[in-house]
């Protein structure tokens, strides 16, 4: 099959059968955006296969991709496929370009059983907040049981996307601090488990010691989020964290919460891909900068909110929806 | 006058030469939407005048009016004129229903310097989150220097409303767990200024420290909230509150946060408008419960998002916009 003069049905057809080149080119489509991406969307909609989720988060250095890594192997050895998304909204670079020097895509390059991919906006309608949702319902399809989405940094949009799945890890390090920046980052909130890494160094129970303290002041009835001491390079604790993982995945299917969440996460994201539809149509319509230019104007005083409102949406409507 | 038939704009000059039963009228517009609202927001959008806001929230039962009724007899010694306004989104009543019995209002009432009004969502547009803002406006077009925004529960709706102020302040109790629940209802991230009310009951110092604590692990560089311990009901540390909020409004104004502040809050409602208008304007379009059945046609997987969002553009441009 030439994947490159195929089209989105013929490459959704191949990846559902199990081909990674068709699954990686249905990746590159989704971050493109446009007509194709929307066709591929539709596709992997109807599917009626599912992922389970896993979003690692955690400031740059503390190990993640380490973690990651080893996670994989923990899973191989059970015998499960698994599908990486590794996500890094600040670059402009995707599929091999960053991780082609990484060890892991040397480590797990010849294992079929494993699909490693990493992502970034490359015009996809509302970024990685919305093309990363899309981009797993298609891992999803191609038949990988489970996807772990690793961001790069802990910035808003990337603690958005680490949280869009059904367990949220957060990973730390034994610094004096730390717990405390991952709290004012907002990850308290998100996570579902936490990692100590590098936990060989100095300070590992403070840190525990911190988190347990900030949990105990801040965490609702249901799930208390486990803090787990890992040393990634060294394999340390991998086994606690993966069985962690699968605990609270149990947790959610128990009572009902994973189809609640997986819910709310569908009618959230149709009313974001709506405002980005009409953030985008406002554009169209009012010219390069209209919006920002009435944004000005409200914040200046020289028209209130409604009547800015009010430009915006005679616009949308004046103009025939043909770019839709 | 009669204020009965008064037109907005005719009120909107009174209310600016400083008629109080104009201001109340205008007030009953705004809460009621439609197009008089539209008007009055459009006026006093366009007033020069501005007022210094200050929100207070707190779970019912901590003692806000108390604390508003002592902060307005601190402002009062001082000379100054102040507008109070009670917002309680599960109540539909307003106006002087919900306070007629209250015992500020047998306080103040003869006081030509305090204006107080309490506040419901009878139709506006976004609900009270969106009419707090423009009344808000309404009242420092009317000259008032200073408005109190009290709410009376700890709702998503209630801390919102509360936060859209330049100085937010959170009563907590000395209960046990009391600091705790305050920050499991985000007014942590909230609060400018924390009272302790009710200090002379046991566990005051107890409950400091626990936000103390909390705000150890969370605060962020600039302004830490002062944490102050008041007695309402005997007026002690009412002046130290004061002096509190005095002083954060001056940290506020002397690095330019407050201008800042206070055009992102513009750009929100600017955009929380649109959204607003936008959903009103789909579900005119879709018909009633429409917007609601593509939302269940997504989470069911009938429909993908994108599909979904073309569904609602496409019924918005067809409709003419005589709704505006």
């Amino acid at each position: 099959m030439t994947l490159r003069h195929s089209s989105p049905t013929e490459l959704y057809a191949a990846a559902s059968d199990g081909d990674r080149r068709a699954l990686a080119r249905l990746l590159s489509l989704v971050e493109r955006g446009g007509a194709p991406s929307r066709q591929v969307a539709a596709l992997a909609y109807r599917s009626a296969r599912e992922a389970a989720t896993v979003g690692i988060t955690g400031a740059p250095g503390s190990g993640k991709s380490t973690l990651v890594d080893r996670l994989v192997a923990a899973v191989r050895a059970e015998g499960g496929d698994v599908g990486v998304l590794a996500v890094d909204p600040s670059s402009p670079f995707s599929g091999g370009a960053i991780l082609g020097d990484r060890v892991r895509m040397q480590e797990h390059a010849l294992d079929e059983g494993v699909f490693i991919r990493s992502m970034a906006s490359r015009g996809h309608l509302g970024g990685l907040a919305l093309a990363v949702p899309e981009a797993l319902r298609v891992l999803a399809a191609a038949g990988l049981p489970l996807v772990l989405v690793e961001t790069v940094g802990v910035g808003q949009v990337e603690v958005e996307v680490a949280s869009a799945t059904d367990t949220t890890v957060v990973v730390v390090n034994p610094r004096w601090g730390d717990a405390i920046q991952a709290n004012k980052a907002g990850l308290l909130e998100v996570a579902d488990v936490f990692v100590v890494n590098k936990a060989d160094n100095p300070g590992a129970a403070e840190t525990r010691r911190d988190l347990e303290q900030m949990l105990d002041l801040s965490v609702d009835a249901g799930w208390r989020p486990p803090v787990v001491q890992t040393v990634a390079t060294s394999d340390d604790g991998i086994d606690v964290l993966w069985g962690e993982i699968r605990r609270h995945q149990a947790h959610l299917a128990a009572d009902g919460t994973l189809e609640r969440r997986r819910r709310d996460r569908l009618a959230r994201e149709f009313r974001a891909v709506l405002s980005a539809r009409l953030a985008r149509d406002a554009e169209h319509a009012l010219g390069e900068g209209g919006l920002g230019a009435l944004v000005d104007d409200v914040v200046e005083h020289r028209l209130d909110p409604y009547a800015a409102a009010d430009e915006v949406i005679s616009a949308i409507t004046r103009r025939s929806p043909d770019h839709a």
